[in-house]
């Protein structure tokens, strides 16, 4: 690792946080600095003129990758397909984006000639360790700067920060105040600060951005039909889309009915627990749609397995720890499951609901018509019988050997 | 066993089919048959002159045994605290209450000096193997009759069960026409059959009994506030209540919002495919309280190993293994997580949406204040470091051996 | 399925069961039978002479496939490289086997146009199972003939079944005694019977039949060398070589030193007990070396999550679920996983022990000279006090919590 | 936390490291020291005047805990019981001794008034993290010191060490040379460094301790019965002992037979691979007999269950997360289990192999004589039918369905 870093990659958001860690960077290493902008599906509002933005900070190159497809192809619909929900609730819309956006700025990194690799990420929180983890996996020649964690960044409030810019006559936008910590991509986003803090106070309405409020919500209620091919969505409402097009779509409909919204106190993997406010609207509707899916392809042995399967990659998901042996060979695992995952469903969506009502496919194993199999040919009712005895035998051996015991006792 | 049965207890319900199939042991084994009845919430309708129908049809003795609080306090509780939701979705209200009912109906068979046991249950469904493996670990020395999957029961249809008590001048009130298969209890209301056997069909409107339509229910959101204490209900809204009255006032609550109907294609235990809708309205708002308590009280390690237990109870409730010491095993497990599980958590209700939006507990790990704790004591930024350099490690490691042999294979 | 079938499959081994199989299915059911025979390695003594001998039963043709390689390939080794062991003991040799010979003989039936398939396995053991599962996944059109199950047969004994022959003037070696029940195979042979009926007997010497007695093997240790590409043995002791000559190879080393011998008594699928006695010298050595082979590439999590795994794998291998969605899956991941298990280990022979005493690989992420990596680049030891407080913060905050709470208390 | 602690209690084992400890934490922090001495059974070698020594090194108290029957009762038997194994070969003696002694640690620092906790464990190791997550769980409000983490700490030879002491007058047996490094208790010895840490290298022949060499051991064969209540051994050959005794007969029989030698290449919790070796000669034949004891009395549910509980909570062992909840509930469940743990094995120890060869119970689930529970009362034959049948439902309902499938493709 150098022990001075000459040019550093910095994963930039256009905030205020790497709006200062932009020139921080420069001064404290007297290095060039490249920022990498990651475009998840964040928005325009964030993205517009950012390149101008970060030069104007001191970069001296600003790399825009639009990451939005893999995103999706490679992270999000894969951990959808697992059906991974971090504790109960969190559908880990921050999580699953930090690999893709971290793996962009190491081949930025290294296009652009740069020894070190900056984020600015806090020292409490679980993003550090999900940039970091992915460093680690595929640049561990590169030098890792977190300024949060130095004891040399001393810009620990808002108002510090734009002291900082104002000085250097950077421009910025930024307000003195802000309510919520906010991430956002095309998946979700998610808040955390303020009001959220107590977890006796229920979160307050000025929290939710994406989504209608259930009590606003249309009083009529919308089917929407996903269609998937092994596992994948490949149609809305019977429209083929590309990825990127399934989303807006689908974050579009359900966001106009209220689905999505979640509200958690979570264990971060750092080891405290914190309190999340987080909307998915359309991811809530396409998780909906999986599970209605499966319930129609998989027998119980593999729908049983592969839920067990899902908390384990969820955490390898929370954690950040993608690139890793274990997590791909679960991934192969679902992939072979997900073959048979096509077909349609419907998800109904109102006032904050969200609910498979229909579901077919050509590889569906329910047989509304059973019977016609012939019933010598499937199932024989007194098939039962024979199931039922060898199905509880131990318990009866237990039973038979533990009252012959009795007995011999009470002689 | 006994080759041929003399005194049967039938698990009685006051139904069309168990109402045949006393008159029909009668006759087929020249036995005595001793009808009971397990009270565990289904209702008065139900109930209501139940003793003087199972005599007018035969029986010679007519057990009724309330078992509500025992089905609550020793079967649906612990299930509810253990967190077991089949296949996501199904809450297991008919499952959860077969073990409960089986072992009332042995212990009243062995109080009557019965010799055999019978059940009402069809040889394709799951209960015929709950009601006989609870046999089989309690009374293996009895003989167990299912006259469904018998050659000689030959009732097959609603007409000809009506047919054979005219003939025998057993007054029945059964319609000859019955659209849903169902079974209530003080947890939920399953139904199945007509038009729910098309998955491709949203359950009809008809199907529902227990939730009003969230379309009707009031525009106005409901707070309810549950207190518990390791982990069982003890009040609702600030009034402490018995076990069966806190049931009765959820299910009130919940039912008005349209809280608790699930659609689902589930697998069965014998091996196929059902479709099923179900109505849980107290035990969702339940579930989702107690799962709020969870996210305040327990550490990661706690809960993310409690879920992966939940599923694997969750199929030992399902299928009926209720008395195997495994199962014994899992909940000794979930006691000892659950001392902690005391507090109150308030539960939002709105047309069919059910969220637990505030908690609190005096074994919270959260801390609002967390710097209260002073930042030695507890948590540094800079501990991160270290903590990401060891958890990474493995795949720093890698990565840089595989560089090395990279450059190995290079030359 | 046909009510009565005209040509059937039976899985005809030569034995006596077998041989009586033929003519019995030919007079039950006036049909033709094929006798298919699966050569898994089972050895030269059970094969010479076989075709004639299925013919002179009654066979209208004896179909003989060689599976020995794909016994190996397809099955043997993967579920090595799993690692795989039934209740900590069993190698499931006969396990592994069924699912190949029942795809072998469906194949054979399929192409000379039967309509039924037959299996001489009794109705208390495994082994009807695991054919029948396959017969189901791959030809649940054919019809299932299991006659130990059927009333109609009556050669409940080998006198029986003797005397049976003999009327019909069909020639047959067999003797009248038969101290133990064997299944022999190149992976292992299985003892099951006689004295080992009761657990509280140590095995007999006389009924091990692959490995010398530990106390007769050879006063001095061997060292046998196992090279592996993905987790499959390529080579020993240097030379290359097929499967079939490896697993020779190993069989004959390690029964030369008496490895290998497993008693147990273990769970049954159809519910209950039984005492087995096996032999697996050669797949003893290799499941050591792969182990071995592991520890060296294989990370943390990576080789705790593939240890459950051989676990849940295990089960579909005893259970004869092969042909399943979710077997397929495990091995996908596993598959995944074995691409880093290239390298070679050595395993030390000696007196019924076998130990892997040396290991090397290319993909080791055990490194000798650690500190060459730099301690700056790798490792720091302070970074494992960041680590540390991290690890333990929870435990930390509970009892602060505690500490908190017992103070407010005592108050 | 004190910013200076003033009096500190370490945990002293007598060796070159710990007493440098004592001198250093005395003129570093200015403050008092008392060692405490865990005994675990490391033996008089270690222990004797081990009082003065300390003393004579500057501590002002020397507190000695005997500790080695809750280190077997409380700790060894509940892993042995519970069947935990790390990484398939690990018995995990230096682990599951570390929370018995930091606990004791953290008792006498309170009785002796200190406000600090020191060991002596080395910055790459597993051992800091089970000191320390012991510490926290039990005594948050005591400072840790860990001196190999501190930059000020710079003994790190043992010349420095012999050195320092010299200076300081500090009397000192031990040699300028030390092979490997080690940790013994009751329950075993580990061996690191040296030789060993080449993994293509085997053991040299001095690592070794508490084991004859197979080689060496004697020609005869010794058959050892431990006898059991709940899992917890009661007698060794007829003779009811107290757990120290049986410990300490088992390693004398163990160790003659040159049983219970481990080498293992590991996972360290901090990251990285080590190899290790390790004797652990009673405990082995003890596992040993509680594994062929569970064959007999734990049904397949309990005992496939109870396998994958093993290794999650041998994580916890070796991860030094005892005082967890997790881990309490694990014990909790596996208690449960344990009830019927209740017989007698035999045990047969021969040149470094033992094996459970002979075991009973009262609660055994096998039965030799299976028949006489008459075949109508625990088994048919014909049950089997039905069983296979909705046993491979879902794979005949896939194939059945993909058939016609194809057959509409064919078409």
């Amino acid at each position: 690792m150098p022990t001075s870093p000459t040019k550093i990659a910095v994963a930039y958001s256009g905030g205020l946080d790497t709006s200062c860690i932009i020139p921080w960077l420069r001064e404290h290493y007297d290095a060039d600095v490249v920022a990498v902008v990651a475009d998840v599906g964040q928005g325009d509002r964030e993205l517009d003129g950012i390149e101008q933005k970060a030069r104007s900070t001191g970069a001296c190159e600003c790399v825009v990758m639009d990451l939005k497809q893999e995103f999706l192809e490679e992270f999000a619909f894969p951990m959808a397909i697992m059906g991974s929900v971090y504790e109960g609730r969190y559908l880990m819309g921050t999580s699953i984006a930090r690999p893709c956006i971290a793996r962009a700025q190491v081949t930025a990194a290294l296009q652009t000639g740069c020894d070190a690799l900056a984020h600015g990420c806090t020292g409490k929180g679980n993003d550090q360790v999900r940039f970091e983890s992915t460093y680690a996996a595929l640049a561990p020649q590169l030098a890792v700067i977190a300024p949060w964690r130095l004891p040399t960044w001393n810009l620990r409030s808002r108002e510090a920060m734009l002291d900082y810019l104002a000085v250097r006559n950077i421009p910025c936008a930024a307000s003195k105040e802000k309510l919520y910590s906010r991430d956002a991509n095309l998946w979700h986003i998610s808040h955390e600060g303020g009001d959220l803090e107590d977890p006796w106070k229920a979160p307050p309405e000025d929290v939710w951005m994406l989504t209608t409020s259930p009590a606003q919500a249309p009083d009529q209620h919308q089917d929407v039909t996903i269609s998937f091919k092994g596992g994948f969505p490949t149609a809305v409402d019977g429209r083929t889309m590309d990825s990127v097009s399934i989303m807006n779509t689908l974050n579009a409909i359900a966001g106009r009915h209220g689905v999505g919204r979640i509200d958690l106190v979570e264990n971060r993997l750092v080891g405290m627990k914190s309190r999340g406010a987080y909307e998915t609207p359309g991811g809530t509707i396409l998780m909906e749609a999986l599970r209605g899916l499966e319930q129609l392809v998989l027998d119980r042995d593999t729908l049983h397995w592969k839920q067990r399967l899902a908390l384990e990659f969820g955490d390898h998901v929370y954690n950040g720890t993608w690139f890793t042996p274990v997590r791909a060979a679960m991934w192969a695992a679902a992939q072979s499951i997900a073959q048979v995952m096509d077909g349609d469903v419907v998800v109904r969506c109102y006032k904050g609901t969200s609910a498979a009502v229909r579901r077919r496919s050509p590889n569906s194993l329910f047989s509304q018509n059973f019977a016609t199999f012939g019933q010598d040919e499937v199932y024989d009712h007194k098939d039962a019988d024979g199931f039922i005895r060898l199905f509880s035998l131990p318990s009866r051996i237990r039973a038979l050997k533990q009252n012959i015991a009795t007995q011999d006792l009470a002689r």
